[in-house]
C-alpha cells in the first residue's frame, strides 16, 4: 500500500515535471524546495511558460494608472504574468475587464499567506476600478479532503469574513462558494470546458492518477468557469454577449495549472483569455523551504493572532539570517537572503529607503537579529492589526451583502 | 487513427464486457444483436447481475395496487428489476417513494420506442400515485454529440412537449433539464457521488478512454443525483431528512450501469437505493437485430407521422415472419417471434385473447402478413393518434408548468 502510494506520488511527479534531484515542487496541492532562499522563482517562469514581470512592464503599470506599485509589486514578490499587457491596454484604452481570485478553504483563520494576494488584488481592484470575483471552492476541499460538505461550506465562509477584512468594497465585490452559487450560467461554462479537455491532457496538466475520484477530475473546470464573464449574468449582463469581457487573476503560481488550461480553452469557447499575475509565496517562519501552512501552526501568523502572539512567534520561529554569537555576527554580519524577517519586511515595508538601510545594516551586522525581528514583528502587528480590528465588525450579514446575486456598481 | 479508433472501441467492448463472438451489445450509447429475435435478455440478466421480473412479483403488484399490469408489463416488456419489491414493501405500508425517469433528446421529434418508457411510467405513477420526476440529459447529449449548447437546450424543451403528450399530470410531474435546473441541492449531490467513484472504476463501468472529454467522466454522476430525493428540496422539503424517500426508476435496460454505479454508492452517502424496473427495446421496423433509431427515420414511427405515414411505413419497412409466397404462407405459416408487427401488438394491443387468436393463426398460415400488418397499423396509429391530438395543445406555457420549481400535489 505503502509503495504503491509512493510509486504514484513519483509517477504524479514526473507527469507535473515538477520535481527531478534537487528542483522545486510546486503544484496546487504541494509546494516545497530544498533551498534556505526558497523556491527558484524564474526556473519557475521557464517551466511554466509565463514570462517575468519585468520592470518595464511595471513601469507602463505606473504610467497608466498613475500610481506607484505597492512594494509586492515592485519588489518582485508579484514576479510573473501571462498577457498582463493585454489588461493594460484595456485599461488605457477604458475597455472593461475584471479580476478574479479565490482561495480554497482549508482551516479557520486565515494565516498571512493566504492573505498576501488578497491584499495585493485589494489594491489592484483600487487602483482599475473594477468588479472583483472570489471563488471559495468548498467544492474542491470537500473533494480532497476527509470533510463534510457541510463543514466545507462553513469553513468557506467563516474565511469569507477574514478575506472581507482585507477591507474589500461590498458594491464592487462578489464573493461566493461553488457549493452555494452553482448555477445554470456558471455550469453551462463548465461543461463547456469539460467537452475541450480530454482525460489525458487533465492527467497531463494536473497528474491525477486512475486512483483520484471522478471529482478530482470534474474539478479544473469549477475553478476554470469564472474566468468567463458569462458566468456572473447579474453583473455582466445577458449571458452570451459577455465573454469579450477579460479577467485578470491575481494568485499565487501554483494556481497555474488551472488557468494555462483555461487559456488553451478560451479560442474553442470565443472567449477572451484570462490574464494572470502571479506572485511568490510567503515563507513559512520557519524558512524558505516552504510556505506558511495552516495545518502546521507555527509556520503561520494567523490573522486572529493577538499582538503578543505575533511577538512571541517571530522571535521564537522566524528563521534568523544572523551568526550564531553577537561577536560572529558584528564581525561577519547576517544573510538577509534566507532571514524569514527581512522577507517579511521586503513584502510589508512601503519605505525603500529604510528597507535598504536594514539591509545594509543587517549584512554588515550593525542591526541584530533581535533588533531586525523587531522591525518585522512591529511591521506585521500593523497589517494583522488593522485587518484583525476590521475582522470584528463583519458579521453573517456583512457576508450576505458580498454573496448576494445583484449587479455590482458597474453597467455593462 | 483509424486503427487507434478501432483499438479503442474494441477495448471498450472488453472492458464493458458487453460483446464477444455473437454476444449482443448493449451500452448507454449503443444497443445491437445479430439475431433476428433480438437481444437475448435472460443472458442480459445474468451479465448485469439485476433479476428477473417473474410472474410471482408481477402477480404481488396487482395484488398490492388492485390494478391488473398493462401488457407491456404482463407480457414481458418490462422484462428484469432491482429491488422492485422494496418498492411494493413500501407502497403496501403506505411509505413515500417517487418515480425517476429521463430522457436524452438527440432528435426533433420523439419516436415511439422513446415513448415506450414514458407510457409506461405514466401508467405506473397513476397506478402508484406518486411524483414522478423526469430528467433531460441536454449536457450529456452536448458532450456526446457535435451540437451547441443552445442547440441541445432547445430540443430537449421540444423533447418535453412530446413526452408531456404521453398524458402526465402537471401537479404531480416535474420536468427539468440539465442546463437549467442546476443548483446547489443538484451539484451537492452530484459532488458527493464524484467524491467516492474513482476513475478506474468509472473506466470500468462506462469504458472511458484517456482520449474521452472531462465532461464525459463527469456526467454519470449528473444522471445519479436525481435518484436522491435532496436534490429536490421544492417537492421533498428541507435538505439533509429526504434522502430516506427512495425511487424507482422505470427505463430501458442500457440505462443500468448509471443506477448500478448509484446504487454502490447510495449507503456511503447514506441515501436509500434507486429500484429499477427495466423495459426491452421496441424493435426497429427493419427487425429486432437494433432498435428505433432517429438518425434512421425509416427504422421509425414518430410521434408527428400521419396515419397514412404509419400506415406506408409499416407496410413497406416492417419486418415480416410471413414466407415469400401465398401458397408458401398458407402451407408453413409465419414466424411471430421475428415479425414486427406481431411485436408491436404484443406491447400495445391490450386484449390477450385476441393477441393469442392472431399468434395462433398466423402460425398456421391462415392470418396474412398484409393482414397482420393492418391490425399492427390500426393499433399504432390509434397510440399515436392519442398523443398527437394532445401534442397539438402543449405549448411553451405547458412546458413552463412543468418545468416551474414548485412543490407537487404531495406532503413530505
Amino acid at each position: 500500500m505503502a509503495e504503491s502510494v509512493v510509486a504514484q506520488k513519483v509517477e504524479q511527479l514526473q507527469v507535473n515535471g515538477a520535481k527531478e534531484e534537487d528542483e522545486d515542487l510546486v503544484t496546487p496541492w504541494e509546494v516545497t524546495t530544498t533551498k534556505a532562499t526558497g523556491i527558484d522563482y524564474d526556473k519557475l517562469i521557464v517551466k511554466f511558460g509565463c514570462r517575468k514581470l519585468d520592470d518595464d512592464i511595471i513601469a507602463r503599470f505606473e504610467r497608466i494608472t498613475g500610481h506607484k506599485a505597492i512594494p509586492m509589486l515592485r519588489r518582485g514578490m508579484f514576479f510573473a504574468h501571462r498577457d498582463f499587457s493585454a489588461i493594460l491596454d484595456r485599461k488605457e484604452q477604458g475597455k472593461p475587464f475584471y479580476l478574479y481570485t479565490g482561495r480554497g478553504a482549508s482551516s479557520g483563520s486565515l494565516h498571512l499567506g493566504h492573505l498576501v494576494p488578497f491584499i495585493f488584488t485589494k489594491w489592484l481592484q483600487e487602483v482599475f476600478d473594477v468588479p472583483l470575483i472570489i471563488q471559495m471552492t468548498d467544492d474542491e476541499k470537500f473533494l480532497w479532503k476527509d470533510m463534510k460538505v457541510d463543514d466545507a461550506k462553513k469553513m468557506a465562509r467563516e474565511n469569507m469574513k477574514d478575506i472581507i477584512s482585507v477591507g474589500f468594497d461590498a458594491s464592487k465585490t462578489f464573493i461566493f462558494n461553488d457549493f452555494d452559487y452553482m448555477c445554470p450560467p456558471f455550469y453551462e461554462n463548465i461543461v463547456k470546458i469539460w467537452k475541450v479537455v480530454n482525460a489525458n491532457q487533465a492527467r497531463s496538466i494536473f497528474g491525477f492518477t486512475p486512483e483520484d475520484c471522478m471529482g478530482k477530475a470534474a474539478f479544473p473546470a469549477v475553478e476554470a468557469a469564472p474566468c468567463f464573464a458569462s458566468s456572473f449574468p447579474h453583473i455582466f449582463g445577458a449571458k452570451g454577449k459577455k465573454n469579450d469581457i477579460p479577467c485578470l487573476i491575481p494568485c499565487a503560481i501554483d494556481q497555474d495549472p488551472y488557468f494555462r488550461m483555461c487559456r488553451d480553452v478560451a479560442p474553442r469557447l470565443k472567449a477572451s483569455k484570462p490574464s494572470l499575475i502571479f506572485s511568490t509565496f510567503l515563507p513559512a517562519l520557519q524558512g524558505a523551504q516552504t510556505k506558511m501552512s495552516a495545518s502546521e501552526p507555527n509556520t503561520c501568523i494567523f490573522l486572529d493572532d493577538t499582538a503578543k502572539q505575533i511577538k512571541n512567534k517571530i522571535n521564537k520561529y522566524a528563521f534568523s539570517g544572523g551568526q550564531q554569537t553577537l561577536e560572529e555576527h558584528r564581525a561577519k554580519g547576517g544573510n538577509c537572503d534566507v532571514d524569514i524577517s527581512y522577507q517579511f519586511l521586503r513584502f510589508f515595508l512601503d519605505d525603500d529607503e529604510k528597507l535598504e538601510e536594514i539591509r545594509v545594516k543587517y549584512t554588515k551586522g550593525e542591526l541584530l537579529s533581535g533588533e531586525l525581528k523587531a522591525l518585522a514583528i512591529e511591521e506585521v502587528q500593523k497589517i494583522v492589526g488593522v485587518m484583525a480590528e476590521r475582522r470584528k465588525t463583519v458579521t453573517d450579514a456583512t457576508v450576505d451583502e458580498f454573496t448576494k446575486i445583484r449587479p455590482l456598481a458597474f453597467e455593462y
